[in-house]
């Protein structure tokens, strides 16, 4: 298979998806889009971060991908309808595996979301939910993005925040919400404070994980996930290589070697 | 008079520099842009800052603005020649009035600069402070324009994160440095928290004051400081406006009325 896939986040956030498709679709070819200078989507509005959005998948469309996953919540949240029609290609988001899985997986039918101001102004997984009996309880978290980019994931401020976020959501250890969705592709990283502040029962659902497997089942590929020898990737950045390199390094476990600076214009 | 003055910053941290204009200038009138669709610049490259604040200023050097003060040092520091090439008013910065202030403020010869990423790369205070025998320790803090955008300038997570960027640097009570530069137009509102963490002794530098003052005296206006019974004001964004006036009041303490949706086009 000589599939080519674009992958789309305002940043490096997304390279976790990039990360879990990688494990599932090894043979696949990747150019993934980091729209850097004009990070970050989460706080801005759906008529900006669509305009952004379209030009990010345009891009990767005329470099020849046969199918691009918006790897960024805010984007999918706020622009998906919009991308799909802009492009010629399929279009995979993150909202809907995410919530699909979170559906399957609570018991209580109470399901708490986490994401950006944006993702959660859009009340994209509240819809996505809808009709299915589920009480979706949805939380902006907007520090914790910064608080990763700024290499705290294991820091003690982090889990300050995250009680000052979440002890009251979870309050309720007994009839409480049962699953946490991890609304914003950054979050992954913080999984492990995430788990120390939450009950132990609540299944945390990571989307990029669940994307990537939505994609390969959609292709028609059964395998399980495993480690990727280095799999064929062209990095796009519209700011600093320099800057995406590093903190890429902190999303996907090694240097980032093809990092090209690219202009969308403006 | 009727003098025109545009006021820029990426988003609504330059309020506090707005605020501080119009306590000593409030007969003149004010064109303030807040380029909200990409910020924060602080993390962002020279070539795109430099970028986008001169589209900025051309914006407001077509509205009719007779002098231009770039209120973030971000720009500042990374794009003042640039600005000050493409505009044919004068242009005042913000590090150029904090750096004078530090300097005749400090009897120890150390002064520390906190700031976001990108200003503090750019060495702008450093430089500015060059050949006067002070020693300059610069300190990047980017959590802290976040957590001041989140609503918890008096949060105790904030109070833990400034002890994590600051006790370091002031761990030496006898000897240390006893000027604290606010390198950050969003930092003034955190000088509450900013107080309680160094050394009582430490003069806090607020830059957003020093710039003011600085323009009233090479406008020949010599006058103290005081309230503003309300200036003429004229707002622009690059993204949400709700936004905008929602953020905006948390710096200059009152509802924005008048501000406008701007699209620089990309």
């Amino acid at each position: 298979m000589n599939l080519k896939i674009g992958v789309f986040d305002s940043g490096v956030g997304g390279l976790t998806v990039l990360h879990a498709l990688g494990e599932r679709i090894p043979e696949a070819e990747y150019l993934y889009f980091g729209d850097t200078a004009r990070l970050p989507y989460g706080a801005k509005s759906a008529r900006t971060v669509a305009k952004f959005a379209i030009e990010a998948a345009q891009f990767l469309q005329a470099r020849g991908i046969e199918l691009l996953v918006v790897a960024c919540n805010t984007a999918t949240a706020l622009a998906l309808p919009a991308i799909r029609e802009a492009v010629r290609i399929p279009v995979e988001g993150v909202v809907e595996p995410g919530a699909e899985r979170a559906a399957a997986a609570t018991t209580r039918k109470k399901v708490v979301v986490i994401a950006t101001e944006a993702t959660i102004g859009s009340h994209a997984y509240m819809q996505a939910l809808a009709g299915r009996e589920i009480q979706v309880c949805e939380k902006a978290c907007p520090l914790f993005v910064p608080l990763i980019e700024e290499g705290w994931a294991e820091h003690p401020v982090t889990k300050s925040v995250a009680h000052a976020y979440l002890d009251d959501v979870f309050y309720d250890y007994e009839n409480g919400p049962d699953v946490l969705v991890l609304g914003c592709t950054h979050y992954p990283l913080i999984k492990g404070v995430l788990r120390s502040v939450v009950p132990w029962r609540v299944e945390i659902v990571d989307s990029a994980e669940w994307t990537a497997q939505s994609v390969a089942r959609k292709l028609g590929i059964q395998r399980t996930a495993r480690a990727t020898p280095g799999m064929e990737l062209a990095c796009f950045a519209t700011d600093s290589v320099e800057r995406f390199r590093r903190l890429g390094q902190l999303f996907v476990g090694q240097p980032l070697e093809n990092v090209t600076l690219v202009d969308l214009g403006g």
